[in-house]
């Protein structure tokens, strides 16, 4: 339709649709580009820092050693809790590279059905990886304070452990939640693109 | 629309217009209607299976004795799987009054904006709030059962009442993804109509 009104007929759509670079689909305006430019900045930021703190609290948990007690492979909750970080911390990786490409190139990495799904899914539930894995640590950290009370470093160490995971599950929420809206956005628009 | 168009005007505006009832706004097509409903009936069924989960997992737990042990109360992760649970069953019920209420009347029970942000932003952090309780308690469960090898009645008490948690949170966490889907579709649309 833009193509032959151009051609033929002068009337103002088609001027509207050529104000736009040549390699950008004809019906996103250049106020609905700057916005999405924003979001993905905003969803850069938030897997950078989920990242940050996943991967901090797998390494905290990793270097955990104490002389005469045991280690942290040898309690569950805590393989789980540096099971979770540790994919958390992949996978925030994965989507900053996703996100950069995103911004950089105006194109997703997959097709954009694709992407918007594998992030919303994959966000919802290591979300809830990660909490549970953090609610069933700070419950053993607990359990092994109330048994020993000398556990002085080991538990501090696990408490901090613990305690960055849930900085990294509060950033990967947000994540999730924004989204979870580039989603219904794709649903409604059929674009990614939400103006 | 054959009633009014045969009597007044001719043109195909009004005549689709005046197909509906005189309550409902003027600009909801009669399909858009009907997917609403059959989406409010979806979400009614969720929160009856939550509000049966939670409270059965609260119920479960509360009545949980045994002899010689320790009651329930006296762990405090136990404790935190009651009120979630208690919590989660009473914010079901009156979430299940507000679905059929919408379903009766047609209207929200609140104000539309409130009520759609209402109970997105109560599923959410009700649904990590169950998840937490969760596990807190199944790894509780867990390091009773290393502790204290005769704890029979009383651990596998604990452990279905966690389990029932675990399902209350899945119909909560399916009911807060369509309430989520509900607000990206009132702040795209201005409306909880999503066609």
């Amino acid at each position: 339709m833009t193509r032959n009104g151009s051609v033929e007929t002068p009337s103002p759509r088609p001027r509207i649709h050529q104000t736009h670079p040549q390699d950008t689909p004809p019906f996103h305006s250049t106020v609905s580009q700057r916005k999405l430019r924003r979001f993905n900045h905003f969803i850069f930021v938030f897997r950078l820092a989920a990242f940050c703190f996943s991967l901090s609290a797998a390494v905290f948990m990793l270097v955990n050693k104490s002389g005469s007690h045991p280690r942290w492979y040898d309690f569950s909750a805590f393989r789980f809790v540096v099971a979770a970080n540790g994919i958390v911390a992949l996978y925030s990786l994965f989507e900053m590279v996703a996100s950069a490409w995103e911004i950089a190139r105006g194109s997703t990495l997959f097709p954009e059905i694709f992407q918007v799904w594998f992030d919303f899914g994959h966000d919802q539930v290591f979300a809830y990886l990660l909490l549970s894995a953090g609610s069933a640590g700070a419950e053993l950290a607990r359990q092994l304070r109330g048994i020993n009370a000398t556990c002085n470093a080991f538990c501090v160490q696990s408490d901090i452990a613990v305690a960055l995971g849930f900085a990294g599950f509060l950033f990967l929420m947000i994540s999730s939640l924004l989204s979870g809206f580039r989603v219904v956005c794709f649903m409604i628009n059929g674009s990614r693109f939400h103006v």
